[in-house]
């Protein structure tokens, strides 16, 4: 058999396993795994001393998202090339309802904007339900036959913030159909409660962003959600998951038998209370709900992510231009658009500060970023590399040491949140259904490539 | 490249992945998995339809065990043949300190009688410690060093019972070498307390033998495991843990960082405190300790299982003749030689009633009766399905339905726990690093096959 | 000093002690204890053999509640007397604010209404809160000053439904002036699902009631108001508890230092689902909420009490004739009147199945029936045997023996809920400020003898 | 009647009330609480602003406790002085059967001990178990049938250590005989190892005792002791608990029903690891077993005794002369004596730091230091101010300033721990058993008047 394409001498990682291989890809699939491939191929890539692992999933991310009039920075196109230069090869982006809009044509509007602007690599979509009617409900299980079974509610965020009822509503049709509710999970009524404080008081600088969203309100919310999955015999998915208390209830639900996921970011691992004291107001670049916490629980969600209680890592990529949008906000955080770039160092960042400094183990790795996600949002033929599996494929080269600056960066947007920090480790190759996309950190795709993939959960 | 055996067609599952491939054999290695192989090969086993998983690693065995003057009736050959009929491809067998032996006399000697007895399938020992000197401490580094790296010491049993000092200094040389202890762990004192009782009221039938060993003595050990391994920032493996209650206390200690492993058994699974009721004696062929409980131990065990916080299943196969050995006990349930056989019915057993009846998944059976006995004893060339790995594997047909009774079995004992339960799936065909050992349930291997294995540890 | 009454010979209980004693009354005041009192006095009462306790303080009753556009059956009148029959000395009543209304005006109000109907003990109001705007919140600080500290809040009932926003200001409006919040806790979402699922299903007969109102409801309000007032670092006053679950949150929350407290009802510790199943729609004399559960959290309830994490017994005395009011809801539980009658026979039932029956003591009585409303409820000159307070006393007889019946009670409503139920013990006399207002099971008192009770608290 | 003496005006304190009162003694009991007695009497007791409380039960002491040839320097003479003086109105002595003695025995000599000694106040024993044969659990029926029913048992101290099988004896008898266990938990082992590696580390300063005693030692050994009296269904006593973890796993174990009781002392609130440091040697006033933990366990137990999850304090009073018996442990924390004094500085440290500071209330320190040791001991009698108790009373001057220091103090040693600190409050008179013994912090009493007080539990 001719090969398209054979990537010899890497050290392949899986969730399970570690060893020394070459793979043998034909058209779209891994189809040959062995310790020395020697049939002809179109293309060979050598990955001597390199790790072939399977191709990150960023399971949440907001490309070309409506707000306030305009969009966040990265759409489709500069999104997904920036995600392939970062070792990305599938992105879940969320798709929120529009008002009056069915969850079907929010899914077929936001498929239209992805090709239409263009889309480098695999995509699917979770749509984001607002529209609280029995229709919306009713819509579900069609969806989830159609291969979109993951649905997105917010615990706040005003006319967007999911009321019981519908929650119960989606734990129940979701359960019975085979889907899944994520949720944002902050209490919003804490949160209110300290804007208008700290509107009265005068203190709207960015740092009291961070300080209206406690972590109490991470946790009362978990807690809530804890005890509604459990009562309706469901199951959940915690977004962005920030704190040690949030944690600390959803170890406590998980040992009870509650199948509650959780979801954590970058950020929340790597930046602190700190970053929003920043001066020149640029703290407002750490402005996301929830906000970075502090050294306890960024140490609580490694230990949690080693031990497989969180389950997952994501970005909640959703940048927005420090000297333009951010500013919007100058005299009161709560006009600061929420969200901070990170589609493309995700992965850079959890090897360099994750595996190579011994926090999680390369397996460990794949498993977060790779295989959990394609098993947890039912993406059956990526994640991992095997036989018939997608050729979803990151060289990795575990040595490279550079610096981490915006310059390097192929994202939309003037900042990332990393500047400056040394990292160990860079994606050599990227290949997307066996075609090489990125290589020594630049696109060589095409933003006709990408596909819309059917999800079909199986647990 | 020729290759010696290809089994092709089968459904190839590691714990990560399930995927229709063809797995290529060279000597004792897997070298090729591939959607097609069409190498010739000195031998090609048609998997259709089939399951090819790895071969079990049976981490808990007592073959040839000294006592009373005689012996567990299982040799080396008998049981590594019957284990080979159930799919085990790797034993590791405890192997208790004699009275004024070192530790390395003890591996010595196991050694020597695995060898002559013959064994059909590698293995490898967990030395038992019973001798308290500073001596026996100072041996374990160079142990670790040459591939034993895991020790067993009790929590019951007279003057095995481990001293606690012994204990301490235990989990700090294996923490430092790389080292990991296991334990029995059962309250000695409530055992004994009890024992006196049922002495003094005559009740010596063997549910007291059950009642004697209550699932509070379990969790407290469990507990004071938990704070002594928690205070030396060590790790440790409890064995054939067998009580809610004890789980319960693992899996806090677990969401609380803690690394304390555990491993179940089937009997804990399939058996009861009722199962010592049965007539005739009968109840005899249940003795062991700790006992198996009740119904709510055991869902908590398999969601255990299913979740994650029991790592293994083990079968602590210790098997005695129920009209011979057993019978010594006919008049004080104390007389009872404790253990039953499993080494050849735990696969089967798991898949039937785990995989079958979608308690877990075929990746979780693969995951805690392969993988994870491999990686946390360090047998890095075993466990999985990948490239370099030891062809060490099952083909399993998961349709066939049959009955379990001890006439189809080959361990060398009068009966089996399950006897006339009825069964879904079975092993086809075991191979041992290349070479078919087993098929259709005979064994057509060869008991000089076997190898020590030397291990590992790298967590 | 001429006495106006002596109790003689009787024990004399308060919380922590019990000692045989004269009890020496002036006026409206307990004016000496002592071995032997010879002094001269008006009137003297042989309590030989028989218990001398505070009265008992119903903190929670609703009498001549507006419902449907009657009300509950009891009037200030009726309900007063019955409370006197049955050993109670104070009530505090729900007085809940109507649409438009003040919570000063819905004070006066009800005062009014207690003035007009007559009041036979003294009385103190919780006002409820139902109007949710500032001005709401800026009434309190006053009231609290006035007398009235303490404010009750639903989280179910419809418009009743307080608003987050609104708790956490009163949580921190009272934290800040000294008052108390109330709460009644149930997730009302879980319950009009399960009441949309029943009407759906048609099953409408009283039990379904019981079903509608599942325990995890209970947890999850419970669990949520215990993370608001810990945020707030405030304390918060759980009404009516029911389930081993709520309870296992409050005990929780405790030892982790939150300054949560519970009352449960005899209701909870003496009725059950089964008592829902009862033939001729009988079921429905059991329809409150929450309902009553299962054996087990009856068992958890009175460990609570014993162990001190259930603070106070109540009654929710809020009765409706079973062949009148509660037959509009023969054909559909939604449409029975919540409540049942209990004033008259909560010392009766706790003395009998608690003290007489071992399970608590008579110092543990008093503590909860008595001491802790008057301190958590901050009426500081009751709740005790003491110098200086007011001389409201049981003589309570321990050993007569008697069956409980309707026929034999002064409520004004044609059922108990407790009928037929074997005794032991009886009020003998009691004495409301140094007067005897009942004697041998009838009301000899007058019901222009009962006052507001201006409360604060001192904690 | 005439009365012996009367104390006017003050603020009496029960566990439940403060009110104003007079208090009338005839002989040794209160006979009389009254708003105003105006009976002649022998003597009468201004107390106008004083707290007219309950004396001190002191349930932890060590007078003249036998030490490596020589005793504990307060005798009883001189230690019941200092109690006297310091508001103790009573002391329950711990009494460790020597080598071949029965408990009885013990008991005999330690009253000849006092009575040849002199004793100033009431005193009891607590016999410490050391004996480990069946004969000494068989004394315990008739011990307890005699007034002495609490034991002793350490989980530390070598021969003294005691064996589960006696402990698992232990808890069994005193459940059916009604009795209590009494229990020093600390991990042995984990201090043993601490101590071998500091020897051998040379690091043998006081402040290596303190790291020698970590506060997981105390945890584990609790955590032990919870599940054994929980597996018995018996109750358990802990003394002198010292950390927050420790208290942790009592609150959980009391929430879950377990009846599992526990003191504090002085040293654990208000000195910590800190004072091991001072230098010259002056850490050696701390020595003690368990030592002063940190900030924050002060803070939980606290918080402990606010809530009542910790029920008592006493004092572990223990001294030994800085100057002469300390300075054997010069070069080696081994050989100090363990101990400090606190007998005589209790009261007024718990008053000025609990009460004066508002972390307590004045009825919470009457319930944790005089209520709670007098029903937990049985010593029905003592413990409150009603009638027919003990005139066992301390006129207590809440304003008093003065600054704590060894020169004021009565107890028979050179040092006291919290010299120069700056006390509110002050025992003005202490009366045992209607005589006064103490007044204005002179000891005016008589080392004859101490009776040794047969105790019963009723619960």
């Amino acid at each position: 058999m001719r090969l398209d394409l054979v990537v010899k001498n890497g050290k392949v990682v899986t969730e399970s396993d570690t060893f020394t291989a070459d793979i043998g890809i034909k058209g779209k699939k891994i189809v040959k795994i062995a310790q020395e491939i020697d049939d002809d191929a179109e293309e060979t890539i050598d990955a001597k001393g390199k790790y072939v692992m399977p191709g990150v999933i960023d399971a949440h991310t907001h490309l070309h998202m409506p707000f306030m009039g305009s969009h966040s920075v990265d759409n489709y196109k500069t999104g997904t090339i920036a995600a392939a230069c970062g070792g990305v090869t599938s992105v879940i982006d969320y798709d929120v309802q529009q008002e009056g809009e069915t969850l079907h044509e929010a899914v077929e509007r936001k498929k239209k904007t992805a090709f239409d602007q263009g889309v480098a690599i695999d995509f699917s979509l979770h749509p984001g339900v607002t529209q609280w009617g029995q229709e919306t409900i009713d819509e579900i299980p069609d969806l989830i036959k159609n291969g979109v079974p993951s649905f997105k509610v917010f615990t706040v965020y005003g006319a967007w913030q999911v009321k019981n009822e519908t929650l119960l509503k989606l734990l129940d049709v979701t359960k019975r159909y085979g889907g899944l509710v994520n949720v944002h999970a902050e209490n919003d009524d804490i949160i209110q409660m300290l804007n208008k404080k700290f509107e009265e008081e005068g203190t709207l600088d960015p740092l009291h962003h961070a300080l209206s969203h406690p972590p109490e309100a991470e946790k009362e919310a978990v807690e809530r959600l804890i005890n509604l999955t459990n009562y309706m015999d469901s199951r959940l998915y915690i977004v962005h998951l920030s704190s040690k208390m949030g944690l600390e209830a959803i170890k406590h639900a998980q040992t009870q038998g509650t199948n509650i996921m959780c979801e954590t970011c970058p950020q929340y691992l790597f930046l602190s209370t700190d970053n929003f004291k920043e001066p020149n107001f640029e703290g407002a670049k750490y402005v996301m709900s929830p906000p970075p916490r502090e050294k306890e629980d960024q140490e609580a969600l490694w230990t949690g992510l080693k031990f497989g209680f969180v389950k997952t890592i994501a970005t909640d990529h959703c940048p927005f231009n420090f000297n333009k949008e951010k500013q919007n906000g100058k005299d009161d955080y709560k006009k600061i658009p929420n969200g901070a770039p990170g589609i493309e160092t995700s992965l850079m960042l959890m090897y360099s500060e994750g595996v190579a400094k011994g926090r999680i183990t390369i397996n460990d790795l794949v498993r977060i970023m790779c295989t959990n996600p394609a098993k947890i949002f039912g993406m059956q033929d990526k994640g991992s590399i095997a036989i018939g599996k997608d050729a979803d494929i990151v060289v990795y080269d575990p040595d490279a040491k550079w610096t981490m600056s915006i310059d390097k960066l192929h994202m939309n947007v003037d900042y990332t949140p990393y500047e400056g920090m040394p990292i160990t480790g860079k994606p050599e190759v990227t290949i997307s259904k066996g075609r090489v996309v990125a290589r020594d950190g630049e696109f060589v795709g095409d933003t006709k490539w990408g596909e819309f993939v059917k999800r079909h959960l199986d647990y």
